[in-house]
């Protein structure tokens, strides 16, 4: 692998001039779309609308080609009719435009009229452009200003994620769904039928780019296999993959072909991939996100000992049985250790062994605080998870309404100061207790609370058993580097 | 089985008079809980606080013994420490208490002086009173106008569904839960330890119960096996009874042990339990919600041929996957009504083999009605879902935000009215979009389009994961009925 992908693909994250070829002002229009977002967003190189058929759009001067636009261009949007595309591409080819995002729909996914399309779209790429799409919302940047379909109101910050995606519903999806949890993207591809630039250009320029550290992909079909397995044994040293692989089940395979008409590939195919190149397997938008917070907050770690810290002996067993399912172990304690923790919890209604319940709930943040340390100092635990007590619920009858700030913030701030005083993970699962429309201003609290957690960088999760999917997928990527590495 | 146990269980359920004994001022304590929920929750009967140490406990009279009541006392709660428990509960027997509640905990779970205490109480209800406990939290009844620890404010209607929990915290972490989703409680007994009253009999009081419909449960372990297997193939065939097990991996049946020190049981038995008496198993407290959803909204229903419609071909190949992972089946559309289809959908950008592509997350209405008309006219499809449309999603740009009542509001109604006039189940799946604080205007909208359809009775789900596993849950007993009738 090169380095030159930093350089050949600069012109596409980083475009100085934007063409949009399609431009108008009818915004049911994708070409209309492209160009309203770019200004929304705050695009900061020049824009050059074109329409043969206008010569102003949106209140821009227009032009009636890309060959017309005075000065070298680097990108164009292209959200013309199907069969228009070849000959578009073809005069951007000849401008001298580095690279061009095709937008429009209607190639190898609608049959065989629009695979000679195709066809005839690769044949120009080898001619010196290069392609993302067709049938794909292109691409988001945010330090390009840039900004893919319809993302006008993404993050204008970016992260540390790298994000591609074979589906452009999910190349929005997921930056929208992100961004409650504090997840920013240095970019995002959605590259669609990949006639030319694919799923394993993008991840090998993720691998250089300096700026992604974690690379995320929802994925249909590989183009080039051999190329794909290779490149993942090499990248997973380095960096982190977590793939989402749309299409696994025989159904699945068979809205790929609908979809962006790739060959999916056989489940045991991927077994293999997954199994032997360290790439870290996902099977849907939530377990995507959650494996990647685990990635952005956790420093590396292989251990799966876990201690549960709860308030009632359901949650406990509970908590118990998520983390074992998901291949967590929650090691009973030693009788010293138990006896310790029996003399700060409650003498009835609690219990030691772990994982530990505190009693009930709304447990006293000292007391909180006096079993965390204690199970902080234990060499045998890894990970320790503060399984779904009441940061945010209201309290007891007769008690005031737990709210931060106010009473409960004492016991919001203890997980944060162990994991500060002991460097230990602490994990917070923090469930959306009701999901009623007179109960929004609790969950108001709930999120306020979550965001406290994600800036002080403890992942939070809705439930333990998506928490518990998450560690084993973190510690199981680590597992496998420092084998592959001793 | 005999009907009893309704005459039986009255005094529980429908307490005239109700002694509350370790009544007290100090919030702190059960005894002074207890007393406070049955005020706040509006019970209509007698309430008598008892304790010897006050002669005014929370602005009202108080007895030194439950001896001392004028006239018949029903039903007491027990919250005193367990050493005393025994002989208040003798008094009561001996005082003519029906049935009490023990809420104290320190009994089986807490070890052997424990577990003698809770053999006493065993032998004291053998004499002639029945017991729910020790170490619980009680029961809800609405109608009986007393509620558990600390429900003060669960709701005052009572609904179809019963639910018994092993666990104090699940037996109002559940009603808490269900408060949003519309799902209401027949009755709820959190019944701990069960030294008298057990699973047994409380599924058999629901059993005859007119006002149970559905019987759920929370349990960790069981007293007498075979007599449950047996009441389970009998009860099934009548109410479906739904079950979630706690503590089936080596872990959770330890967390068992310290909880209600039940005999867990091994995966095996359980499987064989579930397998062979139509109980219908899940896994987890979400799992329980989704599956009783299904089970209030729908006419019985076998069959699992299912059209996910969505918008964006990810998401149908998302959809398909969870879908046949699950068990259901996405059969492919025959080519007649493919083409039907297509002259309905966009025509490039949308798909119509199964799943059902409609362009994008926000097709007009009118345009989901006609492809809605034409899946629920089709014999080969039992069951229609609503994938993420953005019934509550901000528009592309350009447009008005999409709010109900606003422009959305024609596309919330389209699936009421296709379930109305076809009378096939139809499912709506509405994720949260976005989990951030800015963001809870929008998640009201989604909660109040929720809140819709559930008064419709449409089932709505946060993900198409676990609506899928909903359906194969429910699907899978309206089966197995289906064989044991035939």
């Amino acid at each position: 692998m090169s380095e030159n992908k930093l350089d050949e693909f600069a012109p596409i994250f980083y475009p100085k001039t934007h063409a949009v070829i399609g431009a108008s002002s009818d915004m049911r229009k994708f070409g209309a779309r492209v160009l309203q977002v770019s200004l929304t967003f705050g695009y900061r190189g020049r824009l050059y609308p074109v329409n043969p058929q206008e010569s102003e759009v949106q209140g821009m001067k227009t032009y009636a080609s890309v060959k017309n636009i005075p000065g070298p261009v680097d990108f164009a949007s292209v959200a013309v009719p199907a069969q228009a595309v070849p000959g578009v591409v073809q005069e951007c080819l000849e401008k001298g435009v580095k690279a061009v995002q095709v937008l429009s729909a209607g190639f190898r996914e609608a049959g065989e009229e629009g695979a000679k399309l195709e066809k005839e779209l690769a044949e120009i790429a080898a001619r010196g452009i290069r392609i993302i799409g067709p049938n794909c919302f292109g691409v988001y940047s945010p330090d390009g200003g840039i900004t893919i379909l319809p993302g006008a109101n993404l993050p204008k910050e970016s992260g540390t994620v790298g994000f591609i995606s074979q589906s452009g519903g999910y190349a929005i999806r997921v930056p929208r769904r992100s961004e409650g949890l504090g997840i920013r993207y240095s970019k995002i591809v959605s590259y669609g039928n990949a006639c030319d630039i694919n799923e394993c250009d993008l991840i090998e320029y993720f691998y250089h780019d300096p700026q992604t550290e974690i690379i995320t992909g929802y994925i249909e079909g590989v183009k080039d296999g051999p190329r794909f397995f290779k490149l993942l044994q090499e990248v997973c040293r380095k960096k982190p993959v977590i793939l989402w692989k749309g299409g696994l089940t025989k159904g699945g395979a068979r809205a790929v072909q609908s979809h962006t008409a790739s060959l999916g590939g056989e489940e045991q195919v991927w077994d293999a991939v997954f199994g032997q190149t360290g790439a870290v397997r996902v099977t849907g938008l939530e377990e995507l996100l959650d494996t990647t917070l685990a990635f952005i907050h956790l420093k590396p770690q292989k251990g799966r000992r876990v201690c549960p810290i709860g308030g009632g002996g359901g949650i406990g067993v509970a908590a118990t049985d998520s983390c074992e399912r998901m291949g967590l172990s929650v090691p009973v304690f030693a009788e010293g250790l138990q006896k310790k923790l029996m003399s700060i919890v409650p003498e009835t209604g609690a219990s030691a062994r772990n994982p530990v319940d505190v009693g009930n709930p709304h447990p006293p943040p000292q007391m909180l605080r006096a079993v965390m340390e204690t199970v902080a100092a234990e060499a045998d635990i890894d990970i320790i998870i503060i399984d779904e007590l009441g940061m945010t619920m209201v309290g007891p009858p007769g008690s005031e309404p737990m709210r931060p700030p106010g009473a409960a913030r004492d016991m919001v701030q203890v997980p944060v100061d162990i994991r500060n005083r002991f460097g230990k993970p602490v994990i917070v699962v923090l469930p959306v207790e009701s999901v009623g429309t007179e109960t929004l201003e609790e969950e108001g609290d709930r999120r306020r609370v979550c965001d406290y957690y994600l800036e002080q960088g403890l992942p939070v999760y809705l439930t333990l058993e998506r928490a518990a999917r998450a560690l084993l997928n973190f510690t199981g990527y680590h597992r496998r580097n420092a084998v592959m590495s001793s």
